[in-house]
């Protein structure tokens, strides 16, 4: 979409465009998301922002590949289960986060709403998913799993339990909520379902 | 909110509304849900929905709360495995339905935008994993599992991963998948992990 020149002018563009669009999204949601609002915040002109990111879909697909670059941090304890609990805590950390959480609840929302933002997310946790997998593939060297065993499904187990409380259900998520949801993976993995 | 005399002409005002209701939620989404539109459909004058229902999120509330009442069809295989695997299809088969599949994907959509709706669809759900419950017990009561199962957080389990990827990852959901989520339910269930 832009051609990205780390530290030049058209990079600075970028980020600031992103920064707005995640405020946005933090402070309105994705139905007060708007190509007129992320130019007003970002002080980029607003021809510019429609030119290169269209509409609020464009928005959401720029700011997901943007988080799909960065750093994740997948543990490596020594242990498939106390890897997925830590997987299971970031994500309920991160969704109870004053600051990222109403921005990541705002991407899940975007994704129902529109099927740009849908396909955006998508590859957005297909991304996610294979750098978990890691945990997986390490579990299967120490011997601990089959190697037959589906990496990224050991992933989905271990953490759908908490989009499911937060999402669908609309109930809390606790700490034993979150390791609960973690142990059913490791568990199943284990005995070879996964 | 009303008073329902089945057969009554209160009880047909209200299922003319809620009839109205699912369809213009099936065709328009949460977003085209309109008090206007379901007045409009249902034949229902205008003024009695306002007054009645308020809103789309009271429409959203009575719907939940009629579908609640509704006999759903808890399997009785005699193995804890069977059974979740039948509710999972059953999830699956339901998102996968022309007719009931928009409108329960629907729901979802309007309950990540509208904390009334996240509020019936929360009432919906705990009454939904009520009833679902009932495979666990009966799994308890056969020996197959501690009495000590959080019977609620089997069917989460069983279920999660499928809501997960229909509305969170934006991922296909095969009947595996279905099979593979009730599996890992109850193999986490049985080693005592739930």
């Amino acid at each position: 979409m832009t051609t990205t020149r780390p530290g030049g002018r058209s990079a600075r563009v970028r980020d600031a465009v992103r920064q707005a669009t995640l405020t946005e999204l933090a402070e309105h949601g994705y139905n007060g998301l708007t190509v007129e609002n992320v130019a007003l915040r970002s002080g980029v002109h607003k021809t510019t922002v429609y030119r290169r990111w269209g509409n609020a879909e464009g928005l959401i697909a720029d700011a997901l590949e943007l988080a799909q670059g960065e750093p994740w941090p997948v543990p490596d304890t020594g242990s498939l289960q106390e890897d997925l609990r830590e997987i299971a805590q970031l994500v309920r950390n991160g969704f109870a986060d004053p600051v990222a959480g109403p921005i990541a609840a705002a991407f899940v929302a975007a994704a129902v709403q529109s099927g740009g933002a849908a396909r955006s997310l998508h590859d957005f946790f297909v991304a996610r998913h294979e750098q978990a997998a890691k945990v997986v593939e390490r579990a299967v060297e120490r011997g601990e799993l089959s190697p037959d065993t589906d990496a990224a499904d050991v992933i989905r187990m271990a953490v759908a339990p908490i989009y499911y409380r937060l999402f669908v259900t609309h109930e809390p998520v606790t700490a034993r909520d979150a390791e609960r949801a973690a142990d059913a993976a490791a568990t199943a993995a284990r005995e070879g379902v996964i």
